[in-house]
């Protein structure tokens, strides 16, 4: 029977539609895929997990199996509060975080909060393709600003902000933007913080990568100098284990925290207290920063590897960003091909990139692609650009 | 500083608020709280799970801790799936199912699938107020349905789908309603069905505590008779543990289901897969039937003490519906006195109940109010039933 569904489920949807039929090739255990996001299973830390279950059963057991609260578990989230002192970003407590069911809930719920249909908002261009999806979902007006190599096109931002007096939000992701990899400069920075203080935009600062830098200078959190104007995201899906679902919304403006916990607790009631007592418990046990560095020296050979490969085995024409840290890279094609070319012919002969459409607006059939590195070993690293440069080979002489 | 936020945060929110503050009441440790309800801890299989939770991270833990897919662990979709049998609804295949985070989240997705603003949907008069608090999000005009002792008000229903041949959903839950606690007789089932087959209505059947019946007769699922115009929800919160947030939505409608599944992956990509993975070795080395039998008897007892208690110490004007299963009483106080009136007198004293406001679309000031049972210990219940009885006295007195 056909079912009159809603116009929010019904309406075309660029970026849900291209990563699922993106996710959707790349699963196949027959093709070698730079197109995802995973991290690496060798960094889980799975005996110490095994530690902290059994701790958290055998003490909090009937804590952990019973209903929780919206927020999530207060030690937890004091952890979470603590951390942001390493990023440089002071007075952060615990009733500021909220635990969501990663930080792609995050997005979400500060789409829901903020966004009316047709109202502005601000995004990096291009941007993380999950968070357009999130933000699409409340049919805003999306107002792009360029990534140069330095970070965010201030000159356009200043532009943008003045124009659009009314915008909503900005969306920013400063250390290991996604897709383009690429860290907001200090000068970057200091502009961008001061054309955004005293306007009327919620900064909404994502920063998944951040605690996987291996080189070069970290770029400063806006909620430094912004304070309750900037809304941080994070996640432990790629410091500790994604499977588990748990990120957080660091937000110090109490009215829109409190709205962000309403429709929380709409949406799912509270994200699973199990494994977050879990997670409360291994970082309790085991020196997390130890773990980090031994991820950072494994993505950090893999990032070495893969751009060795691509030095090697791509066209000269083909050109990309070196990475500092992260899990993908960001190369450009020469003029003449588009990614999705190259994405469809790469599947065929079983490699799968991720093409640089659904990271933008309203840019389509562009030249940029990003490969991700973390996930694969050296052999399947060194196979897939060998054949993936070939099929450059051929598309660029044809 | 002043977000200027959405209108769906901060469009008033009655269910929302009513909940938000008896749960903060109930909280705190000097309250005796019949007001929620929570499974007793005393269910929880906690050594069972850490032996699962040993056994996955052992076999699994590399899948256990990664990203995985929206429609949740194969495994786990294929047990709720067959168990779909012991309720007389055959054919279920793991493709129809989809794992969310708790069965509130399927409430969400549901709404968000099918309800655009203006939309008419039909509820019982009263019903679980998180799912009316859930589809308000959506702005629907809700149409009420009376329950009666035997079930939905078939004359109305059969009225109410004539006269409104555009409505999108149904929400239902035939056994154990909640709040009244009532089932569907056969000869209302079959009568609702009748009326049901053929109309527009996509059929939401809720079902989270048929498996803990422990008298009287299950009323059967709409899903046997209706098929894919029947979507029914389930959880493992009631009968294993609600700290997880695993429930279910069963779609076999295959245009909605993707639409569900759409909006899942951008609300927060999966339910964290490592607890269903735990939950599904759990299932696979476990009789589940002996571990709800065992709920059911604790549930069983507590439900007589309560009704034994609230016989002897509440006032002769208040009435209520025996149980035979589920975790909930359902009250009426004499007229003159308000479930609201109540619910503030006994909070003074140190006792919360859930008045039966937020559970209606519109009634308010009611004189209905919901009991739990589940959670108190006797000596609890004991003393939490004799201060209501007191406090009813007092304002039946007054």
């Amino acid at each position: 029977m056909n079912f009159k569904m809603s116009t929010l489920v019904t309406k075309p949807d660029f970026q849900g539609e291209f990563t699922a039929s993106i996710l959707a090739a790349a699963a196949s255990p027959d093709i070698i895929s730079f197109a995802g996001g995973l991290p690496n299973p060798v960094s889980f830390p799975i005996p110490e997990m095994e530690a902290a279950t059994k701790k958290v059963l055998a003490e909090k057991g009937a804590i952990a199996l019973q209903y929780s609260s919206t927020p999530g578990y207060p030690v937890l989230r004091e952890w979470v509060a603590k951390r942001y002192e390493t990023m440089g970003v002071y007075g952060v407590t615990a009733d500021d975080i909220i635990i969501t069911n990663g930080s792609q809930q995050a997005l979400a719920m500060v789409g829901a909060a903020m966004i009316d249909a047709g109202d502005e908002i601000i995004v990096e261009d291009p941007t993380y393709l999950v968070a357009l999806q999130s933000f699409h979902m409340f049919d805003p007006k999306v107002l792009p600003v360029t990534i140069n190599s330095d970070g965010i096109d201030c000159e356009l931002l200043e532009k943008t902000v003045k124009e659009h007096p009314e915008a909503k939000l900005i969306y920013i992701i400063p250390n290991f933007q996604n897709p383009t990899g690429l860290t907001y400069s200090k000068a970057v920075h200091d502009r961008a913080a001061e054309i955004l203080k005293g306007s009327n935009l919620l900064v909404l600062e994502d920063n998944p990568y951040s605690e996987l830098r291996f080189e070069g200078e970290a770029s400063p959190s806006f909620g430094a100098e912004l304070g309750e104007q900037c809304c941080m995201l994070g996640t432990f899906s790629k410091i500790v284990a994604p499977g588990m679902r748990i990120g957080w919304i660091c937000c110090r403006n109490k009215a829109l925290r409190e709205k962000l916990l309403g429709y929380k607790a709409t949406a799912d009631l509270h994200t699973n207290i199990f494994c977050q007592m879990v997670l409360a418990q291994y970082l309790a046990d085991n020196d997390i920063d130890k773990h980090i560095e031994k991820t950072k020296e494994l993505y950090h050979q893999k990032a070495q590897f893969m751009m060795d490969c691509m030095r090697k085995y791509l066209p000269a024409g083909v050109t990309f960003t070196p990475t500092q840290g992260g899990m993908f890279l960001w190369a450009t094609l020469p003029e003449g091909i588009t990614a999705l070319e190259l994405y469809r012919a790469g599947l065929e002969k079983g490699v799968a990139i991720c093409p640089g459409d659904p990271f933008y607006e309203y840019q389509r059939n562009v030249r940029t692609f990003r490969i991700n590195y973390s996930n694969s070993t050296d052999e399947v690293i060194e196979k897939g650009m060998r054949i993936l440069g070939q099929v450059c080979e051929e598309l660029i002489n044809k």
